[in-house]
C-alpha cells in the first residue's frame, strides 16, 4: 500500500513533539516537511525543537521551514508558556548553542506549502497543530490551494462554548483569530477537527503517561526529560483551566489530530456540521461555533465527537518505542 | 409560613402562559405583579396575553403593567413568531375586539418594578421571562434596585455555545444583548439561569404533554386550544434547531425559571460561576458565556445543571389543574 | 411675544455653568427644568454645581433634577476632570458642607423629562450639553417622546473625524456612545448639532474672556473664581488636544447649543443630513459620521456650520451682565 | 543623477492607468514591476490593463505581476465598478480575445516584492494605488520588508472622517480594511498618504481634462477613449460623493501619489502624525484616522495637506504628450 504524504504545520511545544513522534512512528506515512509556526514558543525557538524531535528520532532528513512569527494582525510577537518559555519545558542544556539555523531551509513555510501541494495535488495529507497563520497565507497567495488538497487535520476550535485562553476560545485559535477564520471558509477540501473539549473528554491517566515515558527508548527518555519540570504535566489536580473543567488527567491534545490523520478509525463519531470562527468581542474572539442548522454557510467540516481511546493509547505508546 | 413575594416579567407566549400558570398554582406564592415585554409578540399582545391567562385562571386582580416595545439598541418593532403572531397560537377568535387596554396599569413597567421593590426591600423575587429591556432600564434608572431584591430567576442565555436563535445565541438574550449584558453585570442579588441547553436536556414527553392538556379544567383547555394550530408543538421531529440538537420532546422553557423559584428544590444542580454577555460579532452576539476560572468578574450566578423532572412534571400538572 | 419652555440636561462643568446662564440671561425663555447627568463629574457634584449656578443668578426657583450617574452599558462611576474634579475648578470651599440633597426635586430626571414633555406637547427645546443618558432612557421608556418635542439642540459628537477624548471621538458622545445612537437615531424633532470641531472653529479670543469674567457682577465674579486655577482655561498654548488641532483661544462649547436655542440666528449655515454614531472599534467608538449622500437614514438633523461670532459674543457678554 | 526605482501596486482603473502614465513619462524614474491587485475591477482584468496602458506607451519591457483577487478576510471576489466592469470604461472592443496571460510574470505579486525589495535595499519606492493586499501579505511573509524599502507612498484612507464608500471610508481601505490596518502598522519607511479629501480638495478643471486628452498622441487619445464612457468622468455635477461634498471637478486620484513619489515638490503641506485604521464597525470600518495628539502611537507618517496644482498639471500634461 502507497504511503499517506503528510506535511505538519505546528508551533512545537511538548504535545506537538508527540505528535511529531506519532507521525514518524507510522510506518504508512511519510512526512514531506514540517512547518513552524509561532505559538507555544517563538517561530525560532520552534524550529529548533522540530529540528531537536527529528534528531532525537534520527529523521533529520525531513525538510524544516520556517514560517510566521506573529498573527495575521499583530505587530508584536506573542506566545504562550504552557510549556515553559522555550516550549519544551525549558530543560534543554545547550538551547542557545545549538546550530538549528543552517539546517532550516531557506524557502518560506508558506512558499514550501504552496510549492509541495502543487507537486501532488490531490495526495497531501495537512496537519496542522498550531495558530493557522501560514495556513491563512498560504491561501491568499494561492487560493487553488484547499481543493488540492488530500485533506486537512486540525487540533484547535472549540465545540462547547468552552475554551482553555477564554472562557469560550482555545488557545491555537485565540492566537490569531483572523486566520484560523480565513483557514475555516477557504480550505474546502474534506477537514477534520480536534476540539479543545474533544481532546479533554478524551483524557488519558497520569498512569499510562508514567508508563509511556518510562519506555528504555530515547524517544521516551526525551520526553520524560522535557515533561519533567512542567507544570502542565504535573498531577496536582485544579492547577489549570483543563482541570476545572474537565478533571485531572493527561491530554496530548496534537497527537489527536495526527492519529485520526494516520488511522481514520481511531475517531469513532464526528459531527458533520458548518464551522465558523467569531473574530470579534471580548469573549466572542477566537471562538468556533457549529453551525448545526446550516443557517450560515455549506462548506461541512467533521468535527471530532469520539474516540477509541485503546487504539489511540496504542499509537501514542509506540510512538515512543521506535528505536 | 409566610408567602413568597414574586414579580413575573415576561413576553407571553406559550411557553410564558403555562409559567404564569404554575406561578398561580404555587400557594405558597403571591404574585405582586406582571410586567409585559415584547419578545415573543408585540408587547400589547404581550399585555393581551397575560390579562387572557389571569382570566382563565380567574386571577385578574392582579395588575399587569405594560413595558419595553423595543430592545435597547434598537429603533424598529421585531419579534418572533415561534408561538404564531400573537403569541398564543393564532386561535384566539376576539383578539382585536378583546378590551384589554383599560385592564393595564398606567404606570410603565419599569416604574412598577421599581417601586414595588423599594417598597418591600429583599422581600421580592423577580423572574424574567423574555427579553431583559425592563429589567436593564429599571436598573439604570434606580442602580440600587439589584442589591434591594431577595432573588432573580431568568429564562435565557446558553451555557455550551448553542442557541435557537443563532448557532451560539439563545432567543430572550439574543432579542436584546445589551439588556441581557446589563443585567447579568449589574444584578447583584443571586441569581438563578435557565439556559436553553439546561431546558432542552431536561424536555418531558409528548405524551405527558398530552395528559397535561386533557386534563377538564378551563387552564388545561385553554392550553391545549393554544397549543392546538403551534408548529413548535408539533410532535413531527426535526422542524426545529431543539430537534436538531438535542432530540424530540416537550419542553416549557419558562416553567424551569417560574418552578426553580417557587421550589428550589426542582433544580439537584447548579454550576455557581461568573457569567457574561458578548454584544459584539455575527456569532458572539448575544451569547452568554460561563467564567468558570474567574478570569472575568467577582459576581457569580447558579446556572441550572440538572432538575428533578419527577418533581417538575407534578408542579406542571398541578398549574393545569386548578379550578 | 411668548417665552420659549426650555429645558436643559447637562453635566455641569464650568461650561455648562456659562451656558445655563446664557439661558438664565435671556428673557425670551422659560426654563421649565434642569436635568443632570454624570460627565464632567459625577451627577451628585452636576446637581450641587447647577443648584450653585441658579444661586449666584437668584433663580433657584428652577427645578432641578438628578438624573443618570453612569453611562448605559457601564458599571462603574466615570468622568473626566476637564474642569477639577468636582466639575467647577475645585475652588468652592463649602463643596461638602453645601446642603444641595434637599433642594433637589424627588422625581428621578428621566421621569420629569417624560411628565414635562407630555405636559407641553410640541413645545418644548430641550437642550443637551452631556452624555445623552437621560435622554436614551427617556425615549426606551416614552418612545412618543421626540415628537412631543418642539426641537433638540445638542452640544456633542464630531463633524470632521476629529476629537477631544480620541482621535475620532468628542467627550460628550464618548462617555455614552450607546445613548448618543439611540438618540441620534431615535429623536425625529427638528435637531441640532453643535459638534467639537464647530465649536473650536469659532473659537472667542482670552482678551474676550478676560473681559466677560472681569464685569462687576456676581455672575462673572462667579465665573472668574472657577476658572480661576482651572487648566482649561490656561492661555498657554498646546496644552490640550483643541489647542493643537485648531490653535489657542476660548471655547464655551456649550453655550453654541444654547445660544442656537435661544437665537437661531446666531447660526449662520447648518449642514442638513444623517447622522449616525458609531459604536464599536477602538477608533470608531464614539464618533458621530455625517451621511451626506444618504445611504444610511432619512431622518436628517442640522449640523451647525458657521456662526455670527458678533451676536454670539454679545449674547455671552450679556450672560454675566445679568444683576 | 541616478534614476529612482520604483515599483507600482495597482488595481489599473482609468485613474491608475493615468498614474502609471505619469510615472511612464518621469525621466528621473526607472519602474522596476508593477504589481497587480484586485479593486477597480478583477485582477485579470488589472493584469490585463496594466499591460495595454505599458502598450500605448510603449514600455512592455516592464514585468507585471499578478497579485490578490479578494481581500484578506474575504471570499467572495468584489470590486467596485466606478471606471466601468473592466476598470477602463468598457470600450476596448477585443477584451476577451487580447493575449495578457503569456506577459504576465509567473512569480507572484507578494514574492516579487519581496525579491526585489530585498535585491535593491533601501533603494526602492513603492506607490500603492489600489487596495492594499498585497503589501499586506509581503510585510507577513519578510517582516523585514518596510526597513528596506526607501519610502512608501499611497493612495488611500481618509482624514475628515468623509468617504467615498461608506460616510467615513475611502474605497482603497474599505476594499480590504485588515490589509490597510497592517500595512499603515507595520510599513515603518517614510510613508506619504494622499487620501480622499486631500486629492478631492485638490481637484482640477473639466477645462484641464478636456485639453490633457485632446493632445495628439497614443497617450491621449487612449485615455480620451476610456473615459468616453465612463459615468465618473461625466461632467453633470451632483452624480457621485465627490461632487456633492467637494464639488464638481476632476479628480486624478492615483496621480498624486505618483506624482509626489516622482517630485516631492508637488506637496507643499504635509501633516506629520501618527494614523490607525478602525478595522470594526458599520461606519468606522476601513476608516483612517489621524492621531494629532500621539495617543496611539510613535510611527508618524505624512498626510498630504497642499498641493502646488500649477505643477501637478503640467506634470499630468507631460504624462500623455509622450509620443
Amino acid at each position: 500500500m502507497s504511503q499517506k504524504l503528510m506535511i505538519i504545520d505546528c508551533d512545537c511545544g511538548i504535545d506537538d513533539a508527540q505528535a511529531i513522534m506519532l507521525a514518524l512512528s507510522s510506518s504508512n506515512v511519510r512526512i514531506l516537511a514540517i512547518t513552524c509556526c509561532f505559538g507555544n514558543t517563538d517561530v525560532d525557538n520552534v524550529c529548533q525543537n522540530v529540528l531537536r524531535v527529528l534528531s532525537v528520532c534520527q529523521r533529520t532528513q525531513i525538510p524544516v521551514f520556517r514560517g510566521a512569527n506573529i498573527c495575521l494582525m499583530g505587530t508584536e510577537k506573542q506566545f504562550k508558556d504552557h510549556f515553559g518559555t522555550d516550549g519544551l519545558g525549558d530543560v534543554l542544556p545547550d538551547r542557545d548553542s545549538y546550530n538549528w539555523q543552517t539546517q532550516i531551509q531557506k524557502e518560506h513555510a508558506v512558499n514550501s506549502l504552496i510549492r509541495l501541494v502543487n507537486e501532488h495535488p490531490g495526495q497531501i495529507s495537512l496537519v496542522a497543530l498550531g495558530p493557522l497563520t501560514n495556513l491563512a497565507l498560504a491561501v491568499k497567495l494561492d487560493p487553488s490551494l484547499p481543493q488540492k488538497l488530500k485533506d486537512l487535520y486540525i487540533m484547535g476550535g472549540n465545540m462547547e462554548g468552552k475554551g482553555n485562553m477564554m472562557p469560550c476560545a482555545e488557545f491555537n485559535f485565540y492566537m490569531d483569530p483572523e486566520s484560523a477564520y480565513i483557514v475555516l471558509e477557504e480550505y474546502v477540501c474534506p477537514t477534520h477537527i480536534a476540539t479543545w473539549e474533544f481532546t479533554c473528554r478524551n483524557k488519558l491517566s497520569w498512569e499510562f503517561f508514567n508508563e509511556m515515558i518510562s519506555q528504555d527508548t530515547a524517544a521516551a527518555r526525551f520526553m520524560k526529560m522535557i515533561t519533567s519540570k512542567c507544570w502542565a504535566f504535573s498531577r496536582e489536580p485544579g492547577l489549570n483551566t483543563r482541570d476545572i473543567v474537565f478533571g485531572t488527567g493527561f491530554v496530548p491534545y496534537d497527537s489527536f489530530a495526527v492519529a485520526a490523520c494516520v488511522d481514520g478509525s481511531v475517531i469513532t463519531e464526528s459531527i458533520e456540521c458548518g464551522v465558523r470562527v467569531e473574530i470579534q468581542g471580548e469573549l466572542g474572539r477566537g471562538m468556533m461555533a457549529l453551525d448545526l442548522t446550516g443557517k450560515l454557510k455549506s462548506h461541512r467540516v467533521f468535527v471530532m465527537k469520539t474516540c477509541n481511546l485503546t487504539k489511540f493509547s496504542s499509537m501514542l505508546m509506540a510512538s515512543v518505542q521506535q528505536p
